[in-house]
């Protein structure tokens, strides 16, 4: 039996006294974008009992202390652009779809700050930040639609981490309506911060599990003026990825160094209909270096050239901006249009592995009778986006051959010191991935912590951890 | 009645069996240095009942897990420089001194990582990382002497915080003993993580209470190869701190940027029995900018001295850095030879309200009867160190005045939105004040978070939180 009640009439005339009527729903139709995000296989949807849209956090503390009062699942969304369904609503319940939430509040040039809500989209948060001459950091490959909620709520990472840190380094405060419907702030403006355990950045990455973000602050840094991209193309993924502690321990520190394997090119090349530079048996490595000064950009980008060179590559160019990084950020939509399904795994090794991960994945591909293993990601943080795709294999085989493929890689994984996910989260399609790999003494902490911010286990139920 | 048992003679057997006779030692004589921490005020003196020098994690463990069957409070300890009693054994017990665990366990260039124990000082690592071409960024004024143990359980800030962050920012992971005498690994070598909630920053500035680190997985960045330090003396406070947004809204981003008030400087040039520049009635901007290219380097210092001179500077001064630096790095000292006894606050405000909150201050000063407060710190990241000298009041005056002058100064900064402690951490001396300025709500689960990583409250018991 479960421990949660059903989301009844009475509850749809008390969410709708919170919000007004407009803005709940229980219609099927109008709730299947609620259902998924950019998980493709049918596994992974679920449809919500009622979708609520609210305001402000006042709306949203209300709603929550209605579902721990009545013991419904509240599951706090964004924009849906995650890879781990933590915003479906496996266990039923109530979507907090935070879509209307979405202003920016306040720019405060002198603090070097953004206060938003957390319907606002990456891209909004970056262009409002450039217009005003400043860099906001944080850059997940989703971000033209992903929201900043979601951004906080899993910790995304994306292009530019090796330079400027994940989305936890960009983030100063959070406004938080915890499971038990208290509005609290954690951190602020002040740059600076010993007062007590770091509350905030428990919070951050949880994954909507510990409470819903209704306000974020966010870090602003200079912007840069100038930026410069290259491609250095390599004959296979050892020698290329080898170039990277050599371009760091130089002193130099790219915004972003990216790789591709020579798979994941020739699929982006059939994707877009556009040739690729040395696409027949090229493995790329994509360099951008940011900064004020165009000589020192020359410079640098002279040096990781002639680096290259000597360190086997087949060659390097100054790379059109546009078309590399429109190929790159084609990986996973050239993969989906191939295999509506496939896995896409979110591996992270330490750096100076990911050869050695990816040769064994490589391995096992073959093992599992040649199953098409992709991989492409952030060469510069050990982020390894492997995608497995099903193709034209059967339901039967590939619900079969996944679990068993992904014990193989995340055992391996492990033993290299790596981790399940570097940007992506545990959602719901890492749980039971998450018990069998995490420290026992980790999870059991894990879920302490998870039992003391929400006792009736209501937000975002069987998302991270199952307690 | 207290909740803990006292130390008997077959404990203390049992210790010595743990990490042999030597390593264990109950003499007021060799106890005396482990009663206090760097705060002066035999308020907060207090003798362990036992002191224990452990030689790895394994030891760590057994001693914990003593502790926790016996129900005795232990106190980890590093080189006891905190500045919020956060070491001292107020409950009695067991002091864990971890100055035997002082090597540093692995250089690794390819991935950028030093894994070093806790008893190793931050002079250590900065030296080791600079001996191969890197910088360990993180660098509190103390730094000469304390512990990374230290530095990780405070989240230390200092002087690169603006650019590089705090000890949070440096370190990639942790080998923790649980108060319950397990040993896990939080972090470690992966550069990215989202695989769960982020047990490794609650952890950091934790102060001891969660748990004993034994090993920490410290980031290395580029070295810098030049640097150039500017001193610019303004006629107050405010047009002072007024420059520090516009310097870095022009896209500097300074390695630090420190303030020292009239009073402070006057007081380091009695101590160090030196002129200072414009002591009569300068306030000082420190900025430091460092770089590869000087040329870069040199255009920054001239653009921030033009901004200097259109925006009220007196003077600006290419700064002899060891000059200028035992100057700012004195002021501790320098207050302490005036004033044996004094609190040292650590309050942090969003940057722009600097020098609001140092005005109020002065008014606060006037208001209890000219006590002397002088005010320094880092004006990248709002946090101000005000110094209330107990001078020559009389004991009972000074326990009666003190709280009620930190009183008004707190309520002050929270209704700024600023915080307690910036870096120096609550500890012993500032529990009390927490209780009375965080949001209950936090509180609660703070208290939450103890209990569940420590059931029997026996790690560094009445530091941060009383359960």
């Amino acid at each position: 039996m479960s421990r949660y009640n059903a989301v009844t009439d009475a509850i749809i005339k008390e969410l709708q006294n919170i919000v007004g009527a407009k803005f709940v729903f229980s219609d099927a139709e109008r709730m299947e974008p609620y259902s998924h995000d950019e998980v493709t296989d049918p596994k992974y949807v679920k449809m919500p009992e009622v979708v609520v849209l609210p305001e402000n956090a006042k709306q949203v503390a209300e709603i929550v202390k209605l579902a721990n009062r009545e013991l419904l699942p509240i599951v706090p969304r964004g924009a849906g652009t995650g890879l781990a369904s933590g915003a479906v609503p496996f266990k039923g319940g109530i979507v907090l779809a935070l879509e209307r939430m979405n202003k920016i509040l306040e720019f405060d040039t002198e603090n070097m700050f953004m206060v938003v809500e957390p319907g606002v989209t990456t891209a909004e948060v970056q262009k409002a930040a450039n217009e005003r001459g400043f860099l906001y950091a944080g850059d997940p490959c989703s971000g033209d639609s992903s929201f900043i909620g979601g951004n906080v709520a899993t910790n995304a990472g994306g292009n530019k981490a090796i330079r400027y840190g994940t989305t936890r380094q960009q983030v100063n405060g959070v406004e938080l309506v915890t499971p038990e419907g208290e509005i609290i702030t954690l951190g602020g403006k002040c740059k600076k911060d010993a007062t007590g355990y770091s509350l905030l950045n428990l919070v951050i990455g949880s994954e909507g599990t510990l409470g819903v973000v209704t306000k974020a602050y966010l870090k602003l840094v200079a912007l840069p003026k100038n930026a410069m991209d290259l491609l250095a193309v390599f004959p296979d993924l050892k020698t290329a990825i080898a170039i990277v502690p050599k371009i760091t321990a130089a002193g130099i520190t790219p915004t972003t160094i990216e790789f591709m394997d020579n798979e994941a090119i020739k699929t982006v090349e059939v994707f877009l209909n556009e040739k690729l530079p040395h696409s027949d048996k090229g493995y790329y490595i994509i360099v951008t270096v940011e900064g004020d000064n165009e000589d020192t950009l020359e410079e640098q980008c002279g040096f990781i050239d002639e680096l290259c060179g000597q360190n086997g590559a087949l060659e390097v160019l100054v790379a059109d901006p546009v078309k590399i990084w429109k190929a790159r950020k084609s990986y996973a939509e050239a993969d989906r249009a191939r295999s509506l399904i496939f896995s896409m795994e979110d591996i992270v090794v330490p750096v100076n592995d990911i050869p050695r991960a990816i040769e064994e994945i490589a391995e096992l591909s073959k093992k599992y009778g040649n199953i098409a293993i992709h991989c492409a990601g952030h060469a510069g943080d050990g982020n390894i986006h492997a995608n497995i795709l099903k193709d034209d294999m059967s339901e039967e085989e590939w619900h079969e051959k996944l679990p068993a493929l992904q014990g193989e890689i995340y055992r391996m994984v492990y033993a290299l010191g790596g981790k399940l996910s570097g940007e992506h989260g545990i959602g719901y399609k890492r749980v039971k991935l998450l018990e069998e790999y995490a420290n026992p003494v980790e999870l059991k902490l894990m879920r302490n912590i998870k039992k003391s911010f929400d006792p009736n286990l209501i937000m975002n139920p069987g998302k991270v951890i199952e307690v």
